[in-house]
């Protein structure tokens, strides 16, 4: 079968859901599922739920929230570029079937992870695996080379993101 | 913890994958989780892994894909309604702290449910359910009446809704 690569993006909410929902497809499919979570250090619900499952997730970031490209510490550079190196491994191994790399695409915003790094991300994907990349501020040239790209677009949202957030619904 | 009513609509991929993921999150954090399911008979992947985790899912709708409104049947109408009746009763119930209404607000555009009958039902949501409503075509009235608003936009796709469907992928 062959995998193709999905991009969810935009500024709207049910960007890491969506990817949450194709790994829990995958896995009612016996197929193998990993999952790598950029700029993310925090523990939300979810983990309690896939880890329980069987799934495989690593995450690259720190608690801390990342607000600007100019609030970047060294620490949440070198988190994620040592994620980049993982999920590099990750891909040529073969070993997956459906490969989730959470907020990568708005880690090149933050100068994280180059926008060439994720290019040769979906290059060495293997034919057959399914690689799902989420986050907002998709480089133009990763929606170009990506086979699906959905725009989660904001119509109404209740509270700003982070504020507020709620155990089990938010978080 | 007061509960708010999302909505998830628009032409992308990624609407009933993001209330997959946000009732994998809620389960996380022990939430009691409820999925209905309008026009959907089909058997899907996330089905095997959501009924392992001990989720009520209950589906309303046939083995066949309702593609427009001229093509619906007695059986597809009556297994609407009944659904219709069903949920009233789950969320007047209070049984649930998270509940997924599949494909409703497709199901307005097809006169399977009425528009009126979707905002009843925002109306009766106890006060502490999150109610999640998915589905292409969201009524005007009803976006008014949600207070988290997303549309899935599509950008790109690799094929048409149903066709070349992958098991573990699209089902």
């Amino acid at each position: 079968m062959k995998g193709y690569i999905q991009v969810y993006t935009g500024n709207g909410k049910g960007k890491t859901t969506a990817s949450i929902g194709l790994m829990i497809r995958a896995l009612g499919n016996d197929l193998r599922v990993y999952m790598g979570q950029f700029m993310k250090g925090q523990r939300y619900g979810e983990l309690n739920t896939l880890e329980k499952l069987g799934v495989t997730i690593e995450r690259f970031g720190t608690e801390n929230c990342v607000i600007s490209p100019e609030h970047v510490t060294d620490l949440d550079l070198a988190k994620a570029k040592a994620g980049y190196k993982k999920v590099e491994e990750i891909l040529l191994s073969k070993k997956y079937d459906l490969v989730v790399l959470d907020e990568i695409c708005v880690s090149t915003y933050f100068n994280l992870i180059t926008k060439d790094e994720v290019l040769y991300l979906m290059k060495i994907k293997p034919k057959e695996t399914e690689l799902v990349l989420t986050g907002r501020y998709a480089p133009k040239e990763v929606i170009e080379a990506a086979d699906l790209v959905t725009e989660m677009k904001e119509i109404k949202h209740y509270y700003n993101c982070g504020v507020m957030a709620r155990d089990g619904i938010e978080r």
